[in-house]
This record gives C-alpha cells, structure tokens and sequence, in this order.
C-alpha cells in the first residue's frame, strides 16, 4: 500500500460568530494555502469537505474559490466523527492510486443540525446529546465510585490546555468549585462538563509519499486506522460505562501501524462531555476499566499535556465537522514540534480519537513522524 | 491495484410517494439481501449512503436496520452525481484495501433540497437548473441548427424505454406532438423534456476480486474510472453547447480501462434535460459535436436500446442520489444478460455518465463482464 502522509494544515479560531458556511470553510483553507506556499493548488485533484451542515455542492464550492479543479469532490456525513471519516477516506484514494493529493476541509456553524439526534427522537428517546453522556455519567460513576468532583477535573484539565490554544473557543481557566457551581443540566452533568457547539474549520493537505517528501521536510505519516459503527441508537449499546466501537477501532488502528498504547506519546480524545475522556482513555487500554481518572487527575497536577493537549473539545469548541480534523492538526503539530506552550516533548507517535453519537461510532487514528 | 467488482444489487420502483428517507434507504436494500442470498452481512466491512437528504448518520441507521456492524460508515453528498461518486469512494476503500465489501445505497425524496442550486442563486444567478439546461438548450439549437421537435425526439425515446423498465416512474409513451404540446416551462424547454424529481432508492454491493469470485458467477468488473470538477457555478462553464468535465472524465475512464468509445455496447447518460444527451454523447466521443441528435434518431427509429435503455433520467425520475447507482445497477443487468425487454444483444462493455449542476461535475465510469 502507498504511504500516506500530512504536508500541511490551516485552521482558524473557534467562535460563536454567525458566519457562512462557505466563508467558513474558505477561510481555514486560505491559511492553510498562505503557510504552505510549495503545495501547488494544480496537483490537488480531490477535495472533501466535512461537514453536518444542509448546504449542497460544498466541495465544488471551496474548489471554485480556491481555484482548484479536482477530480473528486464531494462532502462526508457521520455527525461528529465526519472529520476523520473524511481523512480515512482521503487516504483511501490516495493508497488506492485514485489521487495523488487530497485536500480535507472541515466546517461548521454554531447552530449545526448536527447536534439533534434525529434517529434516537424519531422513537421517542432522546433528542439532544446530554442525555445519553448523562446516563453514560450516573453508570460510569456508580460502577467506579467516581465522585461528580473527581470528573470535573476532565473539565480542569482541558480548559487549562486550551488557555494555550490560540484557536480555543475558551480562553479561562476553571476550578473544581467552578465546575461544580456552573448551571446544572442533568442530575450528572453541569455546563463546564460539556463541549460547546461552535463556529469553526479546520483543513489538511494529505499527499502520497512521493510527492509528500517532495513537498515538506517534515511530513507526518498515517500509519494505523481503525473505524468501527456498531449501532446507530444509543440503546442498542451493550455497556454504559465503556465504549465498544472505541475499544474495537483503538485495536485495529493500533495492529495496523504495529504499536501498542504504550508507544503512544500524545493522543487528541473525544472529550464531547467530561465522562468521555476516561471513558475513552479505559476503552483504548490507557488504563484499566474505572482507572482513566487516575491518568486524567495525574495530568492536570504534573502539567503534563499528553492527553489532549489543544484542550479536548471541552476546552475549544466543538464544530462538529471540523473537530476530527483539527485533533490531526494538533497530533501533527506536536510531532512536527510546533505545539508551542502545549508541546508534548520528544513526541514521535500520536494517536487521535474521534466518535460520534454515544461511542456508536468510533475512529481512531496513529500519526507517526 | 487491486479488482473490484459489482456482486449485487436492490432497486425499487421510483415513485412520487410521501416516505421516509430511512424508509427508502431501507428498501432497495432489503430487495438486495432477498436477492443475493449468498451475501454475508458480517462481511460488509462498509456502508456509504448516497444522499442529499437533510438527515444526519443516515448509514449507521441503514447499518443498524440490516444488522450490519461496518467498519466505515458516512454519507456522500454531491447533488446529482452522488451516486456515482459513492461507488468511486467505495472502489477506493476496496482497492486501498481498507475494506473488502462495501454496501452503497443511495436514497432520495421527491422534495430533495438538492433541487435548488443554492450556489448560483445567493449569488442572484439560477436558482433551479432549469435555467442552466434552457441555456445549454438555447445555445445548443442555435449552434447546430437543432429543431424543438428534433429535441424531443430525446423524451419520445426515452420514455419508450422507460415503458419497459418496471422501475420507472413513467409508464407511458409520448409522440414529438406530446412532448410539444406538454406545459412550455421556458422559451426553450418543456415539461417533457424535463425529468422529475421523485422519491426513490438504488443498493449495490461491492467487492474485491477474491470475495466477488466467492460470491457470484458473474460479477461485473469497474474498469474505468474518471471524475471531474470544473467550477460549482453555470457561469463558469467555457461553453454552453458542450460539458468540459464530462469530455475530461470520459477520456480518463476510457484510458483507464483501455477501451475507446467504439467499443461502448450500452451507455447510460445523464438525460437531466433533453438537451443533455446528444451534448453528452458528443463531449464522450459517440459522435462529432452537433450530430448526437442522429445517434439519438437512429435509436429511436430501430428501437435500439443502447443509449438509456432503463429510460434515463427524463423516462425513470430522478431521485438524485440514488440516479447513479440506479444507472450502474442497468448496465449491471445489460452486462449480464438480465435486462428482459430492454437486453442489448451481446453487451460487454458498458458506460455510465453521471453529473451534477450544469456539468460543472461529472463521473463516469467503465464496467466489464
């Protein structure tokens, strides 16, 4: 198979504007073309575009306004994992020898109709996302004595990375108390637990091998890929207080680039509300089933930024189709080096997270150097 | 590189009812497992939905209701030409060797929002593509001094083959009279020489060489592939009586797979307007620009069936995403003999033609027996 490699990213910051989705997505894309000036817009013959938003036609669209005119366009659908679906599927065209460079750009707008849960309503169940994280919150505490202070520290953590994230949505930093005291939702979630819907894009370049190391001396290589749906309602999942799609697809990529948890120097994980990153972390093998806390509370008291470095998505927002690939350019940063204040040192191979709608479905990347 | 082939296929009859897009997604793809029993599910390792449906995780929803866990999982979206992009992002993950077995359906409604070209009209162009098609249709008539009868001749054809295709929406034939004396919708076209949008699903299974092998004694073989994207907006077109990236995407599948145009036995073409065919059939190289109309006539007059025989887009509907995939699943039938009324005596070699938004996209592909 062909090596697939990362030559160049853009991103820009994550707000609560009322933007266009077009200008959206331009406007990631246009830093990406303004820091990357030896990738040829000419040789880019496929660009995706991820996104939840309505609009049609998207990919045509930035291709238009970029002046590129590729071979494939096309958007990817798959709620809040749809960033990653769309790199995985950039990589198969390129290891497929379909296209040689592939142009990813995700975009969405705070008001996404992403965030409604169409098919769990549609039989009565539950609408909005809050309800599944909140019954995932009761179980994982209860199963693992877990106190509702412990948790908030998730929230602690990755709002502190984030203050070192130029492109965060927040830029404050929270105590325990603060987390506690912010406007309870649930019985098991208050405000500072969850992700925020924002206003934001994010774009990569990826680019077979040949022409990668033409490009950039410093290419990061996609080396594991793992992907797994098992459902597409919440209740048809077996645990409550572990996620099997994110267990399954942490494996698969992990056996493909030939690594265990262990090698793993920084990792981006799905964080859409507190109880998901230990969740997670127990899911991957970061740490046995009810101690991902542990790792969590040892992070935020060392100021180490391995898990999450950028702030998780509790710390910058969550626009959902931007956010699988904003967690890439994070993990390519910090290989490449150039994670500033955040920089894991010496990190040589990241692992991202990325899921959608209560860990029914799950993608799990490794990026080497 | 390696094989990929077609080992299966579900359709149902396009109509204009009131469904629900699970519903549609669900049935062509019920038809599918009914029929091709010797089809594991365990072993579709993808699910793609082709859609420009507003709904969100449309293929974990049809993976959950066929019992299918797939490793990849998203929706693909590029207005009318959906369907055959979804089968070209399935080849890629099958010859990339991310996935051995991928299921593509492609569903639509009769009130798809891909109808309005959101584009062209927030920038106060065309706001439904009858505008583009009744420039193409006035700018192609006066060029090669084509007649509105000698036009209709294209919907007269069309719905004759349509008339045995079980599938189509229409039932019924037309004269050159009929389709001049139907509703006048512009100076230039008429509400017979229009397809209609409707409500309608298409499902076909994907395989590499080794499985499709295993599983049927006669697969079709994707041999060609081209895609192309010029612009997103009409107005970008360089000329109005041909389509540039249906010329570039023919000549790119054809390379592909080693054949000229002189050894197409059966084309399906992207009829989305009368005016479509004799320009596609030119820009692919069936005849000389300005004399597609004589292909189309001598058609019809032998009762040939080699261009359209399920009808096109003008005899069958035109529920976008689903069109493409409706398209291969014919020539998928020609290929093997199991076209009834319709079969094109000894057809080998087949060609798809699949566009979107005034060509300014356009795919097509090459299958083989």
């Amino acid at each position: 198979m062909n090596k697939v490699g990362i030559v160049g990213y853009g991103i820009t910051p994550f707000t609560r504007d009322d933007q266009k989705i077009e200008s959206v997505l331009l406007k990631s894309a246009k830093v990406l073309f303004e820091n990357n000036s030896d990738i040829d817009r000419a040789m880019i013959d496929a660009v995706l575009v991820s996104t939840n938003n309505n609009s049609k036609y998207l990919s045509p669209i930035l291709s238009e306004m970029t002046g590129i005119k590729p071979k494939i366009a096309h958007s990817i659908e798959s709620l809040c994992n749809s960033g990653t679906n769309s790199i995985v599927s950039a990589y198969s065209y390129i290891a497929s020898g379909l296209a040689d460079m592939v142009l990813v750009s995700g975009a969405e707008r705070y008001d996404s109709p992403g965030q409604i849960l169409q098919w769990d309503n549609s039989r009565g169940e539950f609408k909005h996302p809050i309800f599944w994280a909140s019954i995932f919150a009761k179980s994982y505490k209860q199963k693992y004595s877990i106190s509702d202070e412990q948790l908030s520290l998730v929230s602690v953590k990755n709002h502190k990375h984030a203050k070192e994230n130029p492109n965060a949505l927040s830029n404050k930093t929270y105590s325990v108390q603060d987390v506690m005291n912010s406007k309870k939702l649930t019985d098991d979630l208050k405000l500072l637990d969850c992700s925020r819907p924002c206003t934001g894009g994010a774009s990569i370049v990826l680019a077979s091998e040949e022409i990668a190391r033409k490009i950039t001396s410093k290419p990061t290589w996609i080396t594991g890929i793992g992907q797994k749906t098992t459902s597409a309602g919440f209740t048809k999942n077996l645990s409550l207080s572990s996620m099997e799609s994110t267990k399954l697809s942490g494996q698969t990529a992990l056996k493909m680039a030939g690594k265990t948890v262990k090698n793993i120097d920084v990792a981006e994980i799905h964080d859409a509300f507190s109880v998901c990153e230990p969740m997670a972390l127990e899911s991957l093998g970061f740490s046995k089933n009810g101690e991902g806390m542990k790792i969590i509370t040892e992070m935020n008291s060392t100021d180490n930024y391995k898990i999450n470095p950028r702030g998780g998505l509790i710390g910058c927002g969550h626009p959902l189709g931007a956010t699988g690939i904003a967690q890439t350019i994070e993990i390519t940063q910090q290989l490449q080096s150039d994670a500033g204040k955040r920089q894991v040192d010496g990190a040589q191979v990241g692992l991202i997270h990325n899921m959608s709608a209560a860990a029914t479905s799950s993608t799990v990347l490794i990026l080497e150097k």
